[in-house]
């Protein structure tokens, strides 16, 4: 597989005000990522997620434009998500917006940071 | 294996000037990425890393306390990371500074965020 360009936008988001049982559910949250990612121009290279005991979920899926990670404390319900692409603003919007319509909370946190744009533009071409 | 706590440090940096070899090199960076680990408390529930063709790295370790990533550019001698832990700021810092001091760079740029402290600390306690 070739490598995307390193044009990257990093959406970092925090959810609260989950339910509970919905982000202590691993096939839950492993068919919301799986959803995200149906019209992604991105190949997904690997896929791991894992049940913590007593509770909560991590995972990531490693992609060819960067990755897109889940950790979430049912017990706070609480969730940090990661959705990190090189392959347009367009489709990390996309990606995001699909992954918070399908998780129910009542607050939501993001920040947006690009990455690799500014520097190489100026310096390498 | 039991979840840590929800209070996240997030160190996001992208290293400019690397030498090319260095950072297209997947056996490299899976030693940078294991010895910056060494002295971690976090336990490593999986790692993935992938060559492009034709050059190319991305790497992935999921962590108890969330996880580390590379993606890299030799062609623009450019590489972006994420240590995103649970861990304690010591061992956030202690990680970053393992990788930084482990690759031939020129420039970096980081940011730092804390992830999960502010709401949780106001609102449930």
């Amino acid at each position: 597989m070739k490598n995307s360009q390193p044009n990257g936008l990093h959406f970092i988001f925090e959810l609260f005000g989950c339910r509970q049982k919905e982000i202590d559910d691993i096939e839950f949250l492993k068919k919301v990522f799986k959803k995200s990612l149906e019209k992604s121009s991105a190949g997904i290279l690997k896929k791991h997620f894992y049940k913590f005991n007593p509770q909560g979920v991590t995972g990531y899926v490693l992609l060819s434009a960067s990755h897109i990670s889940v950790h979430t404390w049912p017990e706070k319900k609480y969730a940090a998500f990661d959705v990190f692409t090189c392959s347009g603003k367009k489709e990390t919007k996309r990606i995001f917006q699909n992954i918070i319509e399908s998780i129910n909370h009542k607050e939501i946190k993001l920040k947006k940071i690009k990455r690799g744009f500014s520097f190489i533009d100026k310096n390498n071409g």
